[in-house]
């Protein structure tokens, strides 16, 4: 069934509501899956939708709960969503970091006692609309050793940055869109490795981990084990920045290790308290805004000399364009599921 | 002969003053060379004295430079070094950090006009000594690739943090250092692929382009070409990484591309008008100080249930402790050709 996106948040906005999620957190976090499916993210997509329902009802989630600041002191501070779904925590996280970032020039806002946020880079497109940089950084349940270890102990810990660029409206849709980059800290995403298991075939090495921590290139021992950090075949670079994120967003902030929390692909378990963590940068207080836009564009323009070069992004956002002014085809199987959930 | 690093230090700053540094210029540069190369990191050590004099004297950096604060708002404050050499600049924009984050609770510096910084996370441990968390970037000239793309664009755009640990009188020297992790977001450094060419052997794929941007396992081949990003045999991560470093050492603060500056390995070349961030955190204004140390303890026990782990910065920590008590050997070669520099 084709929904336009409006119309499919507030189908999804209602399931969350149905199992205990209080308005905001309803549909702060309906309008964050859509948008995720509408670029062609269905990880954190429709298929979370289920997921988070659970987590309601099982009281894994508190869907009651309001988030709110709880500390500040000039430009940092911290946002403790209270045990509810993240999406709302974040809401409020950055929208009180590019304010505080406005007086300050720079701001760093932490979210702690928090769950699943999604697509990381989606809570920063507010910074860009504001003419701002963004980085945006959480942790997730244990999923890749530390470098030279066996046992899982960071979260593929994601990575993102937005950099607005200079509005042109005779530009052509999309041509002017913010630089968005967001990406995770393991090799490749355990997604591939699922793929090669129910194919049959090898993964290469430098992928994962087998359940002893042995390096494996079977696809089977891999999904028993653990996933590899970014370049983990020649470096521990990769494990290196999984360890910064880690701590960025927990011990800095007070949010709870990756470790420390259960599955989010498990019914019951913790409430996990991860952390998500947002700093904004003002290029006015810096560069200047104006010479911040200028030099972008010479940037983007080297990039762009090589033919094969796409800016990040620009795929996702001419996906979101599509599914805005076409709707977004929802399987009749999920739609069902939502009505009996 | 053996030197102790005070020795060697005022040797160093000689040489360096000889070429044209002023007083704060050379000392400061003599310092971070020193440290380098006490930590085994001869690459950024005593190998760069003769190029920085080369630099002072044929006009690529600015002996008289005297860096300063040229703009501040809040947290967030730009040094400009004046096309002097890194080091003084990036202490000024340290400490001005640090002062800043107390107030703030997080604060920004970059750095203008500058020039190679050396061993990024070493600007940091002023941040530490402080108590607070500290990020490092900086950009250097163009040696890799946009993602998809065949002609270097940015440079190995190093990462650096450091945290802080609670200092314990009663633990074995090194046992509570902060951590200290310090990166390129090169797959592997170019001496690899040096290496590899000296000894006719081929390089893995992944690791480097050719001179006309194709990949290749021939190291003589990779040579005249670049290096790729991390993890760049499954996928853009690390050049999406080193997208941001670039566009946060540079558009936001208003410094100069890689792609812009000369090598740092030919005499004759442009002030290559590098920049460097930092970003400092004062934890104290997040999770609060003593939660923040207790946790970060918690972390490494659980990475530290692994025998094979080494905390990030212990190896470097250990051999500056030797040069410090032992001093250094520098080969009488380098010690004449800096009497005769």
């Amino acid at each position: 069934m084709r929904l336009t996106t409006d119309a499919l948040t507030a189908r999804v906005a209602g399931v969350l509501r149905a199992a205990g999620a209080n308005d905001t957190m309803a549909l702060s976090t309906a309008r964050g899956l859509v948008l995720a499916e509408a670029q062609g993210l269905g990880s954190h997509g429709l298929s979370r939708v289920a997921q988070y329902a659970t987590h309601l009802r099982n009281g894994r989630v508190v869907g009651s709960a309001q988030a709110r600041v709880v500390r500040q002191r000039g430009g940092a501070l911290v946002v403790d969503a209270q045990e509810g779904l993240a999406f709302p925590a974040c809401d409020l996280a950055v929208a009180q970091a590019v304010g505080a970032a406005a007086t300050n020039g720079v701001a760093l806002a932490g979210v702690i006692n928090s769950h699943h946020c999604g697509v990381v880079v989606d809570h920063l497109r507010a910074v860009a609309d504001a003419g701002m940089v963004g980085l945006g950084f959480s942790n997730s349940p244990a999923a890749m050793p530390a470098a030279g270890g066996r046992h899982p102990i960071f979260g593929t810990n994601p990575i993102a940055a937005i950099f607005p660029r200079r509005p042109d409206a005779n530009a052509t849709p999309g041509a002017r869109d913010a630089l968005m980059v967001d990406l995770s800290l393991s090799e490749v995403a355990r997604g591939k490795v699922m793929v090669a298991a129910r194919d049959g075939k090898p993964i290469p090495a430098g992928w994962a981990l087998d359940a002893n921590g042995q390096p494996t290139t079977d696809a089977k021992a891999a999904l028993a084990g653990s996933m590899l950090p970014l370049g983990a075949v020649s470096s521990t670079k990769g494990a290196m920045l999984a360890l910064v994120v880690e701590l960025l967003v927990s011990a800095v902030i007070g949010a709870s290790f990756g470790f420390e929390a259960s599955s989010f692909f498990v019914d019951e378990g913790n409430r996990p308290h991860l952390g998500q963590l947002f700093i904004v940068i003002d290029p006015g207080a810096l560069a200047g805004t104006d010479s911040y836009l200028d030099r972008v564009e010479v940037l983007i323009d080297e990039m762009l000399r090589d033919d094969e070069v796409r800016l990040p992004g620009a795929r996702r956002e001419a996906l979101r364009r599509t599914a805005l002014s076409e709707g977004i085809d929802v399987p009749d199987a999920l739609m069902a599921a939502w009505s009996t959930g």
